[in-house]
């Protein structure tokens, strides 16, 4: 009959590489059913239960007690099997390098390997913070892979870390990539355009191995740790890491992937990102973004769409059109769109949400931004001369240019507008030829501005095929030699407008308190490492070439937590 | 000395068309600056009053007059202009088609044009909507082009057609397409697979107009009228054209395009679009969408996008895989996800939703979702192995497949459950060959339910490159050939695993009362119109080759709004 016998061990740090291994070498010995070495957390002691392993003596094990439960085919078995604990952890202990030679502690790995940038830091998380403050004091970036690191000790690192100008991955960042090493946990990908800056451990594998499985590549993936997008910790190290990205030329576009940020983070991270010109995907997961596309910013919700998008602009990096900003004269500001149709109307203004705040408009997208008069413009504003009150008696602006081009003239003569924005409908139903009117208005509203000195950009945005009546192709010519510039999609001619708007509206500059910089030479170094924790990313980051010094870390005082707080108080 | 000189005509009846001719024909006399003539309605008073045309006596003209006003060169000129308005009147009034043979009502236009499905309404918006009853009484479906008409006309109007399964497209419905025939505005386009259901006009003529100018055709084009997804009026119309288009075989994508429509509107719309196969592509511009795709529905947020995508779908139609249901035995339904990357749990639990409420997690997308204890399954639930709570002095399970493995042999004994989903991230850092322990567990757990009657399905999402020092294709091999379904995109096998569970988990039928069925006949045979009111529209029609016939509408008691009212109560 099965027998299970237990033995706990109070206050022996063993690190959990060393609990497997012990877990494994008592199953597999002879007359063993099931075995299990673990840390005596409760949840630990529930997985036991589902074994059908958790005593009730096991069930008395405390947190930091090591908890060894072997069930034996009988008491014998069990028994022998609890009796070559000792020899068979020694024999763990003694094997892999020649620990004799390591270093014992953060500092000696520094003397012994100065060229470390980076300090990766994996041993059990009560510990884990206390070496990271060591890294940070010898100047080097930490890779904190530990979980079970408190929210305070996040907080506190980040801002040490960030007034030195160094990284603090993590805690419980599990993946990086830095000039084609990986970091604990990290799928090898090609070199290519494409940074990375992921608080999303796994999400950073997965976008970066579809990136390469589509045929792109990575110049670096950053991980943050997936709190550092928290309200209290501010994203200190995402904005560090965009801003490495941002700066560094080889990345030409920019993956940021996270969960859901806290909203004034979020704002934080898109203003910044908002200020390069490198396209950057957005994969907030689960985060509902303001509009699909923000000029730059390019919002996707999984980690394939960001990994497919990213390959995608990274062949083809849209090529920003210079803006004709120095034709206009000072005070030239303001946009006047005068639609006939509603709904294009209605679009622009929520396309131009993404460039401008507070486009007015006679039938706009919140009753806030209603014109006080739609018979006169003022600020940013888009017209729908369609609207009900404009068609009592009257024909729709589809079929009667009038009413349009007496207010294009009129808005002509302001001397702070600097772009007009039309809808040109054509198709059955519609006017018979639109352009042999607006197109000499277009040039007389021209001629207005640049008598008066000013110039005047006029955007039209033609709704039609080859099929249509008008003979589009001819229509479009005749606009165009009265100066326009034009479009067939509303949705490529409003984001030009917007953009051309948002230039000669500057906002103010983002008020966020800027970090201090940090130096991004270390991306384009090779890469050298010390690791304290688990042995096998020493060896991975050993595997792919890169210098890698491991610490024999040992808890203080032996992991036992009194000693340690008597220790500690010594020392304060 | 330039002279304005004004005449207010009361209760007399001109539809725009004729005002907008008297206008340009008084505009063009010898003497005459500019000339006004519109309906004495506010807006247009101040329209007048931008053109410097408002004087005092104009200002005291009431909504129901038509007011006209000649700016003349001096007193002569504008007192010769106005003396000719009478006959520049009844000129344009004898123009045109022979008015004599034209009929004068619905009725009357019914008896010459039997064929025609349609009635065509432009009249003022305060006759239009008697206008549509008559067209109802007659069995005729309507588009009603005219605007000024109230909301409660409008719900009474297509409730009533709903009952006969009629459509009423409008009021304000500015376009459609029916079998290749444009009504209202329209522009011409191609033939081809893609159907419409538009809540608005130049919407509907975007969209068409890219999907043609992309290469794409079009089946029907649906107009609804702007208000029709209004919570008031319930989407009746586009409810109907949608069913329409569903169950039109030639409409293989369909597009739906609406300004954001009331949240109880959009979820009704929503699920008729969810209960067929085809691929619809949702433009509801402004709304926020719960998710960018949901199986068969994809959102966008342009028109541009909505065509693009459109043609995309038209070109390369989805094929839906069959899944493997008559496999499971009866009881069998839930999903249970055991993950060791946190954002990938994350990412499925998101994707999820679109197919599933309520799947439970360890590390939930919301507090309400998370799992009583995360060492039991319930339900469809997505675990999180690598949480802190797993992971206290044990190693992370993409180093250690061992929790893993136990709960997988687990989950296989409950008879409840259909599917499980598993990640499997390889790369630097990970296990060195995890489906040499993954592949034999798997086979395991599906001998177990085969044992006892069951189907298993497995399904693994592999994150890595054929650079992982794992040997990814071998990987791949191993769980296939222990019976896993295999993907490397997160997205793609969330998107299959959410299919299986939805069909396993049949949700109740929508409970939103279903309209009467309106026969599809009509959308094959040619186009027959009946149009009242603008004569350009029935110009139009007939030189796209349909059928149609004008009617000589007038207003009842010549738009004497007094004699109106008495003639109605008469008639009640």
């Amino acid at each position: 009959m099965a027998v299970t016998k237990v033995e706990i061990r109070s206050g022996a740090y063993y690190d959990s590489v060393v609990l497997m291994q012990l877990q494994r070498a008592l199953a597999d010995l002879p007359g063993v059913i099931d075995a299990g070495v673990v840390m005596g957390t409760d949840a630990n002691k529930e997985v036991l239960q589902q074994s059908d392993l958790l005593t009730e003596e096991a069930k008395t094990a405390q947190p930091d007690d090591m908890l060894i439960v072997v069930k034996g085919e009988d008491e014998t078995a069990a028994d022998d099997a609890l009796g070559k604990v000792d020899s068979l952890l020694s024999r763990k202990r003694g094997e892999g390098v020649e620990a004799a030679y390591l270093p014992k502690s953060i500092e000696a790995a520094v003397d012994m390997l100065p060229d470390a940038q980076w300090v990766l830091i994996s041993v059990p998380g009560r510990y884990a913070a206390g070496v990271a403050r060591q890294a940070l004091e010898h100047n080097r970036h930490v890779f904190l892979y530990s979980d079970n690191v408190s929210l305070d000790d996040e907080i506190s690192l980040k801002k040490d870390a960030a007034e030195k100008g160094l990284l603090v991955m993590g805690p419980d960042c599990g993946t990086a990539i830095v000039n084609g090493i990986g970091l604990g946990f990290a799928n090898r990908v090609r070199r290519g355009n494409i940074g990375v800056v992921a608080a999303s451990g796994t999400g950073l594998q997965q976008t970066t191995a579809r990136i390469h499985q589509m045929g792109g590549g990575i110049t670096h993936a950053l991980g943050t740790g997936g709190r550092d997008l928290k309200e209290a910790v501010g994203a200190i190290t995402a904005r560090q890491g965009l801003q490495l990205l941002i700066d560094d030329p080889a990345s030409e576009v920019i993956v940021l992937v996270s969960k859901p940020p806290a909203p004034s983070v979020a704002e934080k991270l898109l203003a910044l990102a908002r200020a390069t010109e490198k396209p950057v995907v957005v994969d907030f997961i689960g985060y509902t973004p303001p509009a699909r596309r923000m000029d730059n910013l390019y919002f996707v919700s999984t980690f394939d769409e960001a990994a497919e998008l990213a390959v995608s602009l990274a062949e083809n990096p849209p090529q920003p059109e210079p803006l004709p900003l120095e034709k206009f004269a000072a005070g030239q500001k303001y946009l006047r769109g005068l639609f006939s149709g509603g709904t294009l109307a209605f679009e622009a203004q929520l396309i131009l949400k993404e460039y401008l705040p507070d486009v007015l408009s006679n039938a706009p997208l919140d009753p806030s931004l209603k014109m006080k008069d739609a018979v006169v413009s003022e600020g940013n504003c888009i017209v729908d001369l369609g609207e009900d009150e404009f068609t009592v008696g009257r024909l729709h602006p589809m079929m009667d240019n009038d009413l349009r081009i007496r207010r294009l003239l009129k808005e002509a003569e302001d001397p702070e507008v600097a772009v007009i924005f039309l809808d040109v409908v054509l198709g059955d139903g519609a006017h018979l030829d639109p352009a042999s009117e607006l197109a000499p208005a277009i040039a007389d509203a021209k001629a207005i501005a640049a008598d008066a000195g000013r110039y005047l950009e006029v955007v039209a945005v033609v709704v039609g095929t080859d099929e249509d009546p008008q003979d589009m192709d001819a229509q479009i010519t005749m606009l165009k030699n009265a100066g326009a510039r034009v479009e067939t999609s509303n949705d490529v001619a409003t984001r030009y407008v917007g953009k051309l708007i948002r230039a000669l509206n500057p906002t103010p500059e983002s008020t966020a308190e800027k970090l201090p910089p940090v130096d991004g030479a270390f991306l384009s170094q090779p890469v050298a490492a010390i690791n304290a924790g688990l042995q096998s990313f020493t060896d991975s980051v050993a595997a792919q070439g890169a210098e890698v010094l491991q610490v024999d870390w040992r808890p203080p005082a032996g992991g036992n937590e009194m000693l340690m707080a008597i220790l500690m108080k010594m020392k304060g």
